[in-house]
């Protein structure tokens, strides 16, 4: 009632979205990843930084390097996946902060020239863009099956390097029939929310 | 045109919101943070771990207390935001764990049982929570503006307590007339997206 978002918008992205657990055959092109990359750039990062980098793990070879750096429950689904993308946070994201935040090209010195502070702000806005991504994927009426169970530092010497830091591997594809557990539950509100 | 989310909700969402700098006087109700509580509280997290918790800043006494503690650029606008809430991380989410996950309780052992594990989880899930619920203030007809400047170790004492930590400050409202800065660029699909 108090949304102005449309209903069926909000079953798309949330409400009957789900993360799916196995997938048709049906591939995801390049064209989709475009189009979801190209909505979800505009989420809202601090400075505009824009942090999240993403690996499309398309060659057989890349897929089975991953799979073996997977927790074991997740392997056969990020086996099978249509398109698996490694989401991962950009430690030296200010080398493009003047041309990202043009009214403040001295934020790059004036508060990220130590490591700590870039990659605290790196991995806190990544995630944020990782977020995005996850709604983008879902805009494209595709699931997403983000996951956390893998051996992150293998995956970062397998297919990034020193200066990116995974958060995420994220399974994308079209739901095979009964691709989800039941629904869990959600907190409710005056479990999350307090006022002051 | 790879995308299925009607247009006009992925303006609403990400092409034409925009993080405001300035706000009307319309309130925002508890109706609409319920609203938006119960859409984005679907957004997928890690184990459904749900880390994410929000405290409304209403009362005049603590909007005071809490605008001491942010950047000076961002005083005016927690001053005078119809709502500011502040959004923290649960770093003892495990203990809800079993009645969010009934399908394996056991996790809240497995995997949590460590504090450094679970303040990983519990920052990054909430982050990914923060960005669903940026979207659904969006979704709400209302401007969002997300702060990461401020001292959060005050922040923290101030409003929260040692088993959670502050992610950012958000101003939400109605934006006013010019509440924002021009659209900044973003990266172009080849800076963020590799595949291998």
């Amino acid at each position: 009632m108090s949304l102005v978002l449309d209903p069926a918008a909000q079953d798309l992205l949330f409400r009957e979205a789900r993360t799916a657990n196995s997938f048709t055959d049906e591939p995801v092109t390049d064209e989709q990843v475009q189009a979801i990359y190209d909505l979800v750039k505009f989420g809202p990062t601090a400075f505009n930084l824009s942090s999240l980098r993403i690996t499309l793990v398309r060659s057989p070879e890349a897929r089975e390097r991953l799979v073996q750096h997977m927790a074991e429950g997740n392997q056969p689904k990020t086996a099978s996946a249509p398109l698996v993308a490694i989401l991962s946070a950009d430690n030296e994201f200010h080398e493009e902060l003047p041309a990202l935040f043009p009214h403040f090209p001295q934020a790059k010195d004036v508060f990220f020239s130590e490591r700590p502070a870039r990659e605290g702000a790196a991995h806190l806005n990544a995630a944020l863009q990782a977020a995005y991504f996850i709604i983008g994927v879902r805009a494209a009426g595709l699931a997403a099956g983000p996951m956390t169970g893998f051996d992150a530092a293998a995956v970062q010497k397998e297919f990034l390097d020193g200066d990116h830091t995974p958060l995420m591997v994220v399974n994308i594809g079209k739901p095979a029939e009964n691709a989800w557990f039941p629904r869990s539950p959600r907190l409710e509100i005056d479990q999350v929310v307090e006022t002051v």
